[in-house]
């Protein structure tokens, strides 16, 4: 049992704490990993509590691996409540001082990437789904999908291509995004419209979620019935055209580095009309 | 209790089932709201995933609300997993076919602002904030929040100014987005730079989350520093310089509408270059 025996500071007498950590916002993070009976966890867990208050802490916040479900129903009766949740654990909160609650929101979009891949001849790379609101209706659609947590959006974009239609594409730039709401549970969702260059054109489509895919000339791709009563169907296809004919500029990633974390993340800006102005510290 | 008694296709015998809805991908949603007995639970779900088995449902997806948290254990014995969490509620799945499990995946990224908000007389508008990695050390940025889940992007950038700063602001567009990877938990994070105009000049600071507020110099806001350390700070500047002086061009919010979703959403687009190239069904 990951229990932390300390000697209590205000009273000389040995109690058990549960393990914590300190977080950059003045609370604690307690990341339980071993079974523990539920009445141990609770003295543990009060005694934890009236620590942190002595010591100022804010949020609480108290990991449970699913092999824990049994600590789930305890933790809520001592005032914890939901904060988020995966597979593999659920993640509980309580704001112990009486000041007012500033603990961060949950993950709240989902991100997904529609791929517009267009080849020498004018022809687009589309699929037709096996589920979802359009099966069945003969619509050809872009290539789409979710965005993994911990996944750039643009080597999704790239993955997401070559899994559904077995093409290999390079990634240019992002063309527009669109912002939705509601559309999985309560959640929102961000789609972003990436524009692809193919580097190979034979393709081996996967079974499970496609029915089928195509090269689709570009002239009938944007005819179809579907771009008239679905608008995002339409502007898909003014934005490939106006790619097409060099005139519109998207966003496109920047690699940039922060002392405050030592993962790589990326700026997506237009870097075509960022270049011609840059800025020192100097600069008048 | 909100249990439906239905007479069982193949026995003719009744027996009770949890209340479900479908969902659009073949499975069900199970959303229970009153309080209900664990043993009695555990008998319902056996019967109904017998039952939705033999329909040929996929996934099944129960909703729990942290009252019924007596409910979460037995759940997740019965072979559930966590899929998400709000404040307010659970949400486990299990998928019951033979096939592949395409469940999918959870709200992945938080999703904030960054305002940049400038005058005529080229100040923006800069906040120290009360806690974050910055505390204390007296660097000056731009107001930034979290996009709630629900709220457009644009709205969400007028929200956090006007309650950073007291400042009313029209948002113009987003110049350019960050992507990061594990910033909060193991959450991915999308940051969106905002361009926005003042509306009214007296500053009225909020004093739960901001230390000080000012409109500053240009020039001094990016002689920071901090803007040597973090490329981001840097790349703030520069943008704000390049969209004043008006060679840069972001995306802008458009409302779409779909057949398939009542809700508004908006698709964000380089609007100065799309209106040059309309494309109707009829052009070759």
């Amino acid at each position: 049992m990951m229990v932390s025996n300390k000697v209590c500071e205000n009273g000389g007498e040995h109690v058990g704490l549960l393990p914590a950590t300190d977080d950059d916002h003045g609370g604690v993070i307690v990341d339980i990993e071993e079974a523990m009976d539920a009445k141990v966890f609770v003295t543990l867990l009060r005694d934890s509590i009236s620590k942190w208050r002595q010591q100022g802490k804010k949020g609480i916040w108290i990991k449970l691996p699913i092999g824990l479900v049994n600590l789930v129903e305890p933790t809520v009766k001592e005032g914890f409540r939901y904060h988020h949740a995966e597979p593999t654990y659920l993640m509980l909160v309580r704001w112990i001082p009486e000041t007012t609650d500033t603990i961060p929101a949950n993950a709240s979009h989902r991100v997904g990437i529609g791929a517009i891949v267009l080849n020498d001849k004018r022809e687009l790379l589309v699929v037709q789904e096996k589920s979802g609101k359009l099966k069945g209706m003969g619509v050809w659609k872009i290539p789409t999908g979710v965005v993994d947590e911990g996944e750039n959006i643009n080597e999704a974009a790239v993955r997401e291509v070559k899994e559904e239609t077995g093409i290999d594409a390079k990634f240019l730039e992002i063309l527009a995004f669109r912002q939705s709401h509601k559309l999985f549970f309560q959640k929102s969702d961000l789609f972003f419209i990436c524009m692809m260059h193919p580097l190979s054109s034979d393709i081996k489509k996967q079974d499970l979620e496609i029915e089928a895919a195509q090269w689709m000339p570009f002239e009938e791709y944007a005819a179809q019935p579907v771009a008239q009563d679905h608008q995002l169907y339409k502007y898909i296809a003014e934005l490939c055209l106006a790619k097409e004919q060099g005139e519109y500029t998207g966003l496109s990633p920047v690699p940039i580095t922060s002392i405050f974390h030592k993962d790589l993340s990326y700026l997506y800006l237009n870097s075509q009309h960022l270049n011609q102005s840059p800025v020192s510290s100097d600069q008048s």
